[in-house]
C-alpha cells in the first residue's frame, strides 16, 4: 500500500463540513467517492481535522492508502475530473507509512474575513462576514496580542464537547486591514472546537464596544465560557494552511503554480 | 418627480442577465419589484446598458423616477433589505432629469477575470474562466494595443443583432497579470453585443497558439466574424466602470466606504 498526501481546497458553503455527519452531505465523503471513482477502491481519507459546517478551506491536508499504481501527483487530476467545482485537489505526492494527516501536524492557521463597508460585497459575500459597524482596530490587535503563548482556552470552546485538555498553544494572532477586509490570522498546535469563532466573536464585541474592553483578558483568566462573545457566523473562516514537520501548505502552494 | 441615480453591482450567475427576458429572472426586474415594496410606486429603472446571462456588475448604473419624499442616499440602504445578497444597491443620489443612465454614458469599462493555475480556485470559480494554458502575454497584449482607438469592429459582434453603426472608439485595452489573475480591461465609449468576450477568446486563442498571431489585425480589417475567435464565456466578464460627464462610478465608488 502507498501512501497518497493531497492538498485540497474547498468552499464549505454547501456542505455539513469536512467530516461525514448523518444531515448533510460532507466534503470528505465526495471526496472519499472520487478516489473511488479513481482507484476502484474503497479508501477512507484522514484530515489534518474537522472544519464546521459552511467553514471553508484554502488549503486541507488529508491522506489516504491505495495499491493503485499511478503517478502520485497525477492523483490531484484524476480527483478533479469526479469532484464538483466548489471542491479541489490542488497537490497530491506519495508520502510515508509514518505520515498521519492528523496527528503528524504541528501547526495550523486559519484566517477570519471580515468586510467593514456599508453594502456586503456580493463577490466576498459567500467568504467573509459582513460587519458595518465602526471597530476599533488598535483594542482588537490588542486583545489578538494577548492570545499568543500558552493558554488554557476552556473559556474558546462551544459547551458539550468533552476535551482531555483546552490548553493550547497559539504562535500568531493578528488582525489585519486589507483592502475592504479586516483579516484575522490565528495559527498554533490545535484548536478548540470553534474556538477561532469564539475569539472573533469576542474581538469584534470588544471593537464595537458591545463588550468590555477587558473581555480578552478576563475570559483568558476565568476560563468561563460567558466572560467571551458571540461565535462568529461559520462562512468568515478559512483553513488557511497546515504545517508539518516535513511539509508545509504554504511552501507547496507557493511552488505549484 | 424626482431621478435617483444609483450603482449597482450583482453576482449574474444566477441571472438571464441585466434586462427582463422571458426565459428566467432578470436583475433589472429584481431591483424594480424593490422599488415598489420601497415606494409602493411601479417604476421603470433604466441601466446603462444590458449584460448578458451570467456577466456580473461590479458598477452597473441605473436611474428611476419617484414622488416619494425620502433622503436619495437612504434608497441604497431601503433598496438592499428588499434585494437578494448577490445584488446590492452600493450608491444613490438625486440627479437631473436631464440625466440617462444609457443615453448619458460616455465610457464604459469591463474586466474579464481568467485564472492560469493547474485547478480551478474555488473562491473564485464563478467570477473567472479557468484556463489553464501557456499563454504568450506579450502576444495578448500586442493584439489588446490594436483595438485602442476608432474601428469597425463588425468583427467582434455576434450575428443576428442589427446595430446603426459598428463603429465604436476604445481607449484602454490591455492585459496585466494580478497574483493568479490575468485581467484584460476595456474601455471604450460602447460595445456591441458579445464584443469583450469575443475580443477576449480571440486573444486566448492567439495566446495559446491555437489562433493566427495576426488574427486581431486580420479581423479588425476584414470585419469578418470568422477571422476573429470564439466568444469567452460570460462568468469571467465583470461591468467595471461607467462614466458620465457628471459621475464617474471609480470616483465615487473611492469615497464610498
Amino acid at each position: 500500500m502507498r501512501r497518497i498526501r493531497t492538498i485540497i481546497a474547498y468552499d464549505g458553503t454547501d456542505y455539513v463540513g469536512w467530516q461525514t455527519q448523518n444531515n448533510g452531505i460532507a466534503v470528505q465523503e465526495k471526496v472519499e467517492q472520487a478516489i473511488f471513482e479513481v482507484t476502484g477502491q474503497r479508501s477512507s481519507l484522514q484530515g489534518s481535522g474537522r472544519t464546521d459546517s459552511g467553514v471553508h478551506a484554502r488549503a486541507q491536508v488529508a491522506h489516504f492508502d491505495t495499491d493503485v499504481r499511478m503517478a502520485a501527483d497525477k492523483f490531484a487530476i484524476a480527483l478533479n475530473t469526479h469532484l464538483p467545482a466548489d471542491i479541489r485537489v490542488l497537490y497530491s505526492e506519495e508520502t510515508t507509512p509514518e505520515f498521519h494527516a492528523r496527528f503528524s501536524a504541528k501547526e495550523k492557521q486559519y484566517r477570519y474575513f471580515v468586510q467593514t463597508g456599508p453594502h456586503a460585497d456580493v463577490f466576498s459575500r459567500k467568504y467573509s462576514l459582513h460587519a458595518y459597524m465602526p471597530l476599533d482596530l488598535d483594542l482588537m490587535n490588542e486583545a489578538a496580542a494577548l492570545v499568543v503563548g500558552t493558554h488554557d482556552f476552556s473559556a474558546f470552546m462551544s459547551t458539550g464537547r468533552e476535551v482531555e485538555t483546552a490548553v493550547r498553544t497559539v504562535s500568531l494572532s493578528r488582525w489585519e486591514k486589507q483592502g475592504k477586509f479586516l483579516i484575522y490570522s490565528v495559527q498554533g498546535n490545535g484548536f478548540l472546537y470553534n474556538m477561532v469563532r469564539i475569539l472573533v466573536g469576542t474581538m469584534l464585541g470588544m471593537g464595537s464596544g458591545r463588550l468590555p474592553r477587558d473581555s480578552m483578558e478576563r475570559a483568558l483568566l476565568s476560563l468561563s465560557r460567558k466572560d467571551a462573545g458571540p461565535t462568529a457566523p461559520p462562512h468568515g473562516l478559512v483553513l488557511w494552511r497546515v504545517k508539518y514537520p516535513d511539509f508545509d501548505t504554504e511552501e507547496v502552494l507557493s511552488r505549484v503554480p
